[in-house]
């Protein structure tokens, strides 16, 4: 692990994940840097120890010296800095990043990106209803997964070293996923079931039935305390395959409507052995 | 508390939920008796203490030294056995149940009932992925909601009777609703919940995501593994709640769909800040 001490990392971007990402290196040995929009963040960062050196506002030479940079950025703010600031990149420097979807972003900032760095994208599904660097919490990243997503740019040696960043961070399970897997799953298992979450919240005015409330409630609408400015983008940046998993999803709870409009015992309790057997699975 | 010494209590209907409730009033000091329908279900409790008498069929002599039943059954078999078996019940006995949907029974069962005993309805909003008397536990109630749900025919004693069985047996929150809302309440918050859960699992095989999932789908389908011969059933005794409940929500996550469709950020913006604040009360 001599590559450790050897490092500056540079966080772009230091809210409750890139402000996760800093503690967990630092945690490792690493030196952590971080451009941050505010100066109160940098200042917060600063005094809890959780970067080496930090700045509000574009600093060349802290962009110049890092080996690697972690952006933790909105998807679009994050192809505005690559467009802005590249030309300040050391040579050879590693980018990777943490954007919940990947299609729109990969293919765009490795055709625009110099020769001489490598931009090799994942995707840490972790994250914390609550926000900023005071929030941040390298255990988030435990028992979590951690998604590299690769495209025919990428070298192997770069795709070696982005899944033993997410190793060493110390998740559960590191996996590779072309961008293309990696959004239709993402559109399914997260950005689908908010859009659950939230549609059960706003359904009706529901909260003078807060008294009543049970577990089973509480669990589905968990989510639905929701960053609205994040989300809607990566609603938006993930559209088609987001709406492919809703109208399967609308499709399916229409049959369970039917079904039970119809009377119908024997087909609910067949959709119910199915969801039971199914979900067995999801337990192991 | 002259009254626990003194009171035999009856559970009909051995299961997680009949179990619990013996455990807990043995606990409390009451002599509990139980009717089950399996002969190892007898053995098991008389073995494990948590009955002091049982049988496997009907006993006129236990239904008759009750002061108390609690009837742990499924919805239908409910009905029947009042019919059949009323004639034994001691005279003056109180009859309260767990059933998970109220209109459909509780009428019916007051309507045939001998004058000399009183039956209060009550729904322990509690429960767990497992059944039998083997998993039952009256911890399950230390956290959960009771709710009682009176009709004209009931006297203030009974109510407070009811009441008080569960304040003792430990349940966090006892509230009073009338049959009518505690169906709409649980036809949205048990009942719409577990119809969401089921459809996510059945709407595509997604069992070859089961790697990266993480939290919020886990949470969403935690509820999917279901009893599907009581939840078809309770479903369908709540068919026209539970259809208007769906309802709603199918309109609310069709327009979910639209505002994605159209791409309009600002409209999903607005129902992710309704749903964070609505969802915050139920974190109080």
């Amino acid at each position: 692990m001599e590559w450790i001490s050897k490092s500056n990392v540079l966080i772009v971007g230091l809210g409750l994940m890139g402000g996760s990402y800093a503690k967990g290196l630092k945690r490792l040995g690493f030196r952590v840097t971080a451009l941050a929009r505010r100066r109160e963040t940098v200042d917060y960062a600063l005094e809890h120890g959780i970067i080496d050196a930090g700045s509000d506002s574009i600093d060349p030479k802290l962009i110049g010296e890092a080996d690697a940079v972690v952006f933790a950025l909105y998807p679009g703010v994050f192809k505005e800095w690559i467009r802005d600031n590249q030309k300040y990149l050391k040579p050879g420097a590693r980018l990777t990043d943490v954007t919940g979807v990947k299609r729109c972003i990969v293919y765009d900032i490795q055709a625009m990106l110099r020769p001489d760095v490598e931009f090799i994208a994942a995707h840490p599904m972790a994250g914390r209803e609550v926000y900023g660097v005071e929030n941040s919490d390298e255990r988030i990243f435990f028992n979590a997964n951690y998604i590299v997503t690769p495209t025919d740019k990428n070298t192997p040696e770069a795709i070696e070293w982005c899944k033993d960043l997410g190793r060493i961070l110390g998740f559960r399970k590191v996996s590779v996923l072309s961008p293309e897997e990696h959004d239709e799953m993402i559109g399914f298992l997260s950005q689908l079931t908010h859009c659950i979450a939230v549609s059960l919240m706003t359904c009706s005015d529901n909260r003078h039935l807060v008294d009543y409330t049970g577990d089973s409630f509480r669990d589905l609408t968990r989510i639905a305390r929701i960053n609205d400015a994040m989300w809607s983008e990566l609603f938006l940046l993930n559209r088609d395959d987001l709406l492919k998993q809703m109208d399967l999803f609308i499709s399916e709870f229409g049959e369970m409507r039917r079904l039970l409009a119809e009377g119908d015992a024997e087909g609910l309790r067949e959709k119910m052995r199915l969801s039971t057997e199914r979900r067995a699975y999801f337990n192991k």
